[in-house]
């Protein structure tokens, strides 16, 4: 697999989903297995709706990882979280359900999701998950990782 | 448990409390037991009355968790947590026990409650307890976070 | 009147109500009405009830007034605004209310007060009245302000 | 028209509407009419389709009125503006039709709608539209603040 | 001409231009010509050359403008501003040069340029001009925008 | 009087008062009388104490003035600052004594003090007092901008 | 001894001390001694005088512990600190002394004091001490607090 | 003279000067003459001697103007500000001083010099001058901005 | 090799390439070989092109080492960083290319790489690579530091 | 010796040194040798010449350590770090030269030093260094905040 070959969808036109849509997530080989590396995606435009009363939420996405032989093409992933935008989740589904389309994808060494919703109410919710490939050091290093996470406090 | 069935706030019409009311908390069951994660809560919106002067005190309350099987509904925290308001309670306490109503009602396997609490007199007090499920290596690891935990100092 | 000898208020224990209580208010005399000048009151902790749900609100209440010969004491001020704790009011009355109840208690040349409330559902409210005493230049000076108003827009 | 014979939506489980919905718009009799004051709402969590390439885009919408006998009901302005979420509109078609539509719905003294819209390619579109009452002296004053009008810009 | 038979480029791939090249910029009808209104473009992605030295400068590039019935197509004004990234031309020029071509294009009633350039050796340079139509109140306007102009200063 | 010969405490060492001390304010003579212009004090250090309860109170003091033969030297103003370290004065009271023991000192053209307390209880008050000499341009001045004074509100 | 019967401050009038007073410290019983949680304190009006020259010291005092059996009672910490205001101590002594007042006031198991005090010349000092109980794990712990501490640099 | 011939620093090594160098400074002619237009400076990087201490100071130096046939070249100033360096001069003579050779090199339509020097024993001055020709419209907007100046006040 | 013998580019005119241009960067010797230390580098000026749409990128560059013996010139390094001006390459093979063109120039003890780009149709990525020398501790640091890695979330 | 013995500096006048001079620096004797503790100095106002081009390099200078016996007496260092004004060095080297000189002047358990300069041509270098006493615990503890060492990322 070359690295270009897959990349359908850099510098076409692009067709919006209007609903969950893993299948549009497309990757890439990675040019650099030789050495580890981390690949980060800020995506502030996440919304979708409430599965009970349909209000539409809105979160910023946070996606760290870090590649084995495949990567997600950042076109494609742009398309799958805007599937979501009519799309019925709870905010941990949400981030529970793109950490596992991405390992589905890219198989990676290591992957880690955040959700950080906006109010509702005056109370914020903020979702975190993480994986490393089992019966690997990712899989320790994981552990750590969600030991260690914490998200800072804001204050006045 | 299903996931919903136990939802019988979202989406109605809420009574608020005008006491303290730890009986309103309900819980829905954890979809993803297979993989430990982190849930957060963001509440600007807390106050509560001081225990001797009747004065109100005003806090960010910030709940982190990893849930076992049981998490807490978002909507049934807000009234919980709005019951404080006409409750006398020292900060400390607030923090202690709003960590011990939510262990109660969903034995999670690792939680924290910080309170970050406006100034008085030109001082601030920022309580932050935690709890590991005993016997397990979260017990551990509420050890390890309570001894990295700091709150960072603002400078001019 | 002297300027402390209404003073009932400042060093002694605190009574709090629990109702909306514009009787609580009290002046003193302002000791430089030879120059005019402002008093701004910033009042972060403002706190009352959605009149149809129930639901409490915060805001921060900004008041900014001109004092004419008497002056609001600023710890009644502070009970004043938390008897709207258990109070049903909207959003654009609180301001409205507050505005009028100091306009009663000092005749101020001018003053002006300002809401910002916190988000419920996304969106944010806040309200702005003023008033100059009529017939004088101040009259003239509000209706300036009024047209001058603007609260910056926050920017990513 | 009392203040709340028309308040369909406030403390109802609410529809949301998935086209452009000018009609879910309500207003309610304004109980302070003896002075004129500013009604501010901030809406970050606006979205819309580019009617062109049907990506999403995202903006936070201002809106700032001077109300004379009707004003909009906050939550039925919500189910409005989320009711473009599915709607193909360019940037300043958007702030041109809300600003619209709240006039024909209030009929206010004065209006202004703001558009701060998220990038595109590295470039930011910000609309603003104004209003006042033709045959008044709002007339003037919106051709004032039109003049005014500035967005400050970031500097790092 | 309809608003949309001069988009060429929006949804279409893009020929980026490697030389100055005004005549990328496309223009549209203004839908709105009953009412004025302004139209905000921040653009922190700007690069040209120095004419003398040949190293790059960077600058966030800000246009505002009040159309008549040519509106400027965003996409054509990105590729237009790409154009200077291998461009020899002063800070001053580069402002008054955009502001130049879009009188060009638009014939706008008034329309005003920012340039808040990185530092160079410790000293950063923000040139600012500004328009309005001669013979209209458009061009008073443009005088007293002119005179009222400031950047806020940065303080530790 | 030259401009360095009243320089009394400048380069030597300091005696800080313990008591309200307006005669340690020593003035110079200003070198540039040909042309107006600002001088702006920043003074984040100061303290009193509230003449009721003894309770230290904190402020940040601006000073803001047109010289016209005199100039405060501004380590003599930073004791007097320090002079009312241990003195009682209400907030209103110290943002109008310094004002006007200023303007003893110096006769200026315009001058306009304002502080910024921290807050008490929940409460901030920040007061501002201004003068132009009487009979000149800059009396008018003075009222036109008492009339347009504002302190930006914080949002969250 | 009960939480509550040692509050001789909590509600009655303060009286302020002019000089380095250790003795108004008081504690109350930790209500919840089993478990671990931390207590913070924010006191960003703390002042003192420089022991040589007897200008003004300013600074923020950060006070973190985890308590055992006794805890102090934050009006006293409040009089505590107002007691250096015309006490002279350099800054780091200023920081091991409320560190060591406070061992020997709670007998903690933990405690840290941080002082970020305001520039005198171009140059602020930021002392940091901390304790852990010897002969428990906390003694090892406030070791490896100590290696990790670091106060964030600003930049510009 | 034409627009580049006395560019005699621009892509040259520089000679940093060691006294107050006046004559270092260069201008070029002004290419947009049809138009008013502003360019502004920035310039943190400025520092001085205090002429009785012998204390370096440090300051913002903020230049804004309207050019006229006229404009300084962006590294003489640079060079000029730098032989500031082991000068002795007071805060506000610096900012007059800067004004008046910026005046003798360029003889602009408009100026005004603004100097944010940082605190020394806690506060800190900004100098604010400006100028307008004299017996033309600048002159009185001169007058205008001098009167509207105002530097925000920082509040925690 | 003497410090400054290879030092062809400080204090000369520069030469800026138009392509990518490894062949640029130099290197000095480490006069502080006995101890190691790091130095950073901010580059927030990076542009490069999109190898499939040739739209340009734009990226803060931050790179951390640890030298040896030879140290990149930082005038040489801001010469090759410019060489990607119009160089097509993806944002993770920009971060690993430098890195591996320093490790080739330097051979430093460690090294990382990270690049902040700028959002394309509301994404951003952020790529971090890094590497120890291989058999020394730093490669066990490498390990241990891309596990720790992390950038902080943008909360609103 | 005393704690204030060798304090020739302190509450006197100053004589700024022209010239690198290390001999200014002063040290007192530490009165709480009984526990480890940090002393932080924060200096923005450093600047030093490049020794090749003699442009004015300006940084901010961070020095953190745990004294042994002896302490850096702090106008001295205020001193010290002025006599780099109009000497030249290296970015790198100044970080060095500092930590060496203070390590012989108080031969401390720790120490660590951080220069934070402005951006040249769009690049800013930010050095560290730090030691640990040879054959103690804080060797290794050097290490390990050698290996923690980072700067945080700005982002936009
Ligand atoms: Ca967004
Ligand atoms: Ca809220
Ligand atoms: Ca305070
Ligand atoms: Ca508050
Ligand atoms: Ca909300
Ligand atoms: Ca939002
Ligand atoms: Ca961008
Ligand atoms: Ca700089
Ligand atoms: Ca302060
Ligand atoms: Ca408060
Ligand atoms: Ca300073
Ligand atoms: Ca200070
Ligand atoms: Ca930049
Ligand atoms: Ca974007
Ligand atoms: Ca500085
Ligand atoms: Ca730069």
């Amino acid at each position: 697999m070359s690295q270009t070959e897959n990349l359908s969808l850099l510098g076409k036109k692009t067709a919006y989903r209007q609903d969950y849509a893993p299948e549009v997530l497309e990757a890439f080989e990675n040019k650099h297995q030789g050495n580890d590396y981390w690949v980060t995606f800020d995506c502030p435009e996440f919304t979708s709706l409430c599965p009970i009363t349909g209000q539409p939420d809105f979160a910023t996405i946070r996606i760290d990882y870090i590649p084995d032989v495949k990567m997600v093409e950042s076109k494609s992933l742009k398309i799958y979280l805007f599937s979501f935008r009519n799309h019925g989740a709870f905010h941990e589904d949400c981030v529970n359900i793109i950490m596992k389309d991405l390992i589905g994808l890219m198989d990676p060494k290591y992957i880690e999701v955040t959700g950080i919703f906006t109010p509702r109410g005056g109370i914020s919710i903020y979702p975190y998950a993480n994986y490393g490939r089992p019966g690997t050091r990712y899989e320790k290093f994981a552990e750590q990782r969600l030991f260690n996470h914490s998200i800072p406090i804001n204050r006045p």
